[in-house]
């Protein structure tokens, strides 16, 4: 038996015990050594996002190969793996499509904690294990590439659905964990002028020393700052990374005609586009909204800028705590006290 | 003295006399022979898109070069010359960026009937001339290219934004010139199905001549059927062109996770997206608007369309009348009467 | 058992009797019924490719599913499918990166008679076939789809590579199969001039009936003539389809500055860049190699051009053998007389 | 009348007087402030590439505007201005299609020091002006932004055409000033592994400090080097910016399957290719050659870089003179000696 931080009900969960899963054909158990909380699970714990009574929550994990199932080769047991938060099957129409993030339709590449049993556990089953084992060089420890899996690929993929070119200017909505990513992505992808907004100083700071050219606190008049710092023209890219109208139609707002929108938060109800901020639907913006990416392939490709040390995220992790204490760990979290910004759970 | 069709009031347009205009430094003056009506003018008399009273309006010309500016080389007087709707600079930012119908700006690059003089006359004064004057093949007819200049640059353009590729599936919302253009434009790419949706019969016969695989009433459940035609996979592309909430938000409905939604409708007020349709901000769709493009390269590029035969626009010009009776061109163009889609005006 | 073609030793093949393969874990054993020979099975023959001795050679096959190993989902025995020349995982770092064609290393997509058993013969084993079972619709017949495993994905992907605009000029070299198929493909993608060089007056006439819009005898100045049809310009995508010093430097030569030369030749010993065709390194052109795409989304995507009417692949087919003549096959294709073209093999 | 540098004959420039040129239409005369020699004058002192004799050579500056020609506006006399080694007319096929460097045909865009009067003097008439005078923000130097002009633009180039995505690995061939601004190019754009090759040790270590993650002599066996330290893969993208058979093969040597060959060399005589190198052309392998973008737009965007401290390329201005001694400076520059890099020449 192993225990697992389990969805019961919304504004319930609680660590259970449940069986070890086993390896079918194609997949791997993976014994969890570091797993995070994310924005999401935070969403579902409220209800706000369905999951099924009894899942195991969680999309996020460093651990050890514990078994691998038939037709899974190349790996042996106890090699260390990083899971990304999508796990593509690779073999699907979306996936050979080049759209591994909507594997089997949409969304469908996010299936830990969400469509099975997800990763705040001892023990995880990998789902299509050939494409999603990761395998972590030695000279990176746990810490080193736990936030790749989501935070920073989400964040990244910002950047690079955006299509940042180098010199562009581009504004960030929003520094949570997610926009600072997004933040060191545009700078990871050579931006000249990166604006990044929040109403949280302790978060602008984090921003400025991630690659921020520009803070904005998001109670002034963030598009007129904006357009002032862009002498009029506009960003060549503005990142939301919150999920509300406000900064939706903010990063429209300061968009330059032909520029692009990228998108990466989660909405609810609906958004209003209010035509002018697009001219009319002439001024040849794009709007681009990204799943995180996943797979192995990604998951390489991350941990060679940290091996490279073009990126350190630890800072990013500011809380850590057991998998015993995950219900504290969730409260800590939701609370955005003590300036949490991710925390680790060892289990 | 010349004829031109000037814009007085919101519900009056009139031909008057005015000076026939001179070419300054890089500019030409050309004598207009074929010019038409395009569904923006129609904003215009109406008044909901604002333009200057004394305003010469229209914005597509075919024509033999009068006048040529100092710093215009490699043409000579006589010449015949299809002028675009978009007329660019080539050397603003946003023009040396590669957007050129933001030349100068947001929209910038629609100068015609805009914020100077149009083609509904005599003569037109042509801006940036060195980049505009395109001169027209022998073996083609002014009718023959007249429709480029707007609307199959905007039509086609729908298509090349939304990155049609071979076999895809592609839904284009409403027929009107610029849809059917965008009909054919999704033909021409090489997409292997194309669903096109209006309410009227006529106009749905024509998107069946020019490439659609299937046509759909508008007032048929269009998601439910797009959704079975595509098998449940949705389009990869869906154009809208028209300019509407429903149009728009049905658009966005039909298309595939990973998938594009190309707008080249103009949009009055607030548009709403209904988050469910774009899985929460996370099914990697893309939304890209389109200006026409314009400038000669993009002209000759698509003459090179007429000249091999792929396309041949002219059942689209379904009324032809003079300039002196532009008026009874409007009042037709404006009543959608005898399925009326392009009035050529001969001057 | 079964009969199968089988590669011996330079310049001998000969039909055997195998045991019919059984489908391990993710593979599917199918019954074929239509196959044919591609130009690269004579290299094989001749010994200029070398494949192991025993080896059944053959890479495009259309059948019936025989047998599904563990694994393999969602399809049934008995459904007709079409396989790919190009068996990708979808699980290894190429293919999550995109490159479907280098599976696990360089040409490694290519396993059908070239590292594994191929399709001349009564009966396949399919590797990862979740990624690489095509279901046919009922609607088209065999011999409707048995071009598009190899030589119309790749002629296809000559243009899709070269990334042929709407109204480009495109020459395309040679007017074998995959030449003539990228001729077609040239059309699909919106050429506005289309090129076609090769010496044969047969294959140059077929060009036209595909989609040249000027056919040019070998024999002539074809640099020449390309630029009197290019009005000096040069073309804006030159297509090599043959794999000769000759075409592939005739095609850098009518490449206008920033355009593509697109390569699906097959090269032997040293090529040769004059540099003054490029130059000196300078003139912003690219060079594009590409190896025939494979994959199911493939296959399904050509399929829907053949179902809509885009292309009729059939006139290409100009034999029929049975699978037991197979070796008579081989030598008429060898010697291409008749005005062969491809040969269905009927099993 | 002024001082320019005139190139007479093969071996031999000299400073001769000249009168001060006029601005006509379109144009502008720059004063100039700074300018510097590159490698390609060198290869015109050496007759290797061919001008016309009296020409005054020299093709990066930085200067006040002296005088502007009719039809040019936004600007006035006084203003601090960088010019582009590449001036775009804006307007012609070529530009508007978005080849700016192409303008006008093959290598067009480089008109200074070339097909017109060059830079090293004391003025220089710039062509097109409106799009090629990019105004110097006051808080940059000269120096700050002269090598933006040619040596930044072309080796940022090589990183930008090769395509370099977040975490690639890169390996940049020679570094001379062009190849060190590829690596810096390459940083800039988020590679993960930059690999930079070089015979001498100064060069190397300047590579280290602009970003290289691992330098490699290049009389060792580069190939196998860098083999082993992609672990077998191959790089994503290598870059070619000397010109020589043998960095030209290696760098196609190390490209992974389906990764891309950049080069901004300039070469001579013919080029070969191993055609296992590029496995026998079927491993979607790109080759892609870029000349130095320029424009006003271009300059902007890469003073952008300079402004919030993402690039400082002074470490590359290793030596100063002045204009009366450019001969001396020539001979410095052309031996090589003193670990010279770019010298800057003041007039």
């Amino acid at each position: 038996m192993m225990k697992a931080n389990v969805f019961r009900a919304p504004g319930r969960i609680q660590l259970e015990d449940k069986p070890v899963p086993h390896a079918g054909i194609g997949e791997a158990v993976v014994r969890v050594r570091l797993t995070t909380i994310c924005g999401t699970d935070i969403h579902i714990v409220k209800g706000e996002y369905p999951v099924a009574a009894g899942l195991t929550i969680g999309h996020e994990a460093v651990g050890l190969i514990h078994e691998l199932g038939p037709g899974v080769t190349g790996y042996h047991v106890g090699q260390r793996v990083l899971l990304g938060a999508i796990t593509p099957c690779g073999q699907c129409e979306p996936c050979l499509g080049g759209q591994l993030s909507q594997c089997h339709g949409a969304l469908g590449g996010w299936r830990f904690g969400n469509t099975i049993d997800g990763c705040q556990a001892e023990y995880v089953r990998v789902p299509f294990a050939q494409a999603n084992l990761a395998v972590v060089p030695d000279d990176l420890t746990d810490e080193d590439v736990i936030l790749l899996a989501d935070i920073a690929s989400t964040g990244f993929a910002a950047a690079e659905s955006g299509g940042v070119r180098l010199g562009d200017s581009v504004a960030v909505f929003a520094q949570g964990p997610i926009g600072l990513c997004a933040t060191i992505g545009a700078k990871l992808m050579g931006a000249g002028q990166i604006l990044a907004v929040d109403p949280d100083p302790f978060r602008l700071r984090l921003a400025q020393r991630f690659g921020a050219t520009e803070v904005i606190p998001a109670e002034e008049d963030v598009v007129g700052r904006i357009s002032k710092l862009t002498l009029g023209r506009g960003v060549d890219v503005a990142i939301e990374a919150v999920g509300l109208q406000e900064t939706f139609e903010n990063a429209l707002r300061v968009v330059r005609p032909g520029g692009t929108m990228s998108s990466v938060g989660v909405y609810a109800g609906h958004l209003r586009v209010p035509v002018e901020a697009i001219g009319a639907g002439l001024n040849d913006i794009r709007i681009v909204t990204t799943l995180c990416p996943g797979g192995k392939e990604r998951m390489h490709r991350l941990m060679r800028l940290v091996e490279s040390h073009r990126i350190d995220l630890k800072p990013l992790l500011t809380h850590h705590f057991k998998l015993e204490d995950i219900g504290k760990a969730y409260d800590l979290f939701a609370s955005r006290r003590e300036n949490v910004l991710k925390i680790a759970i060892h289990v």
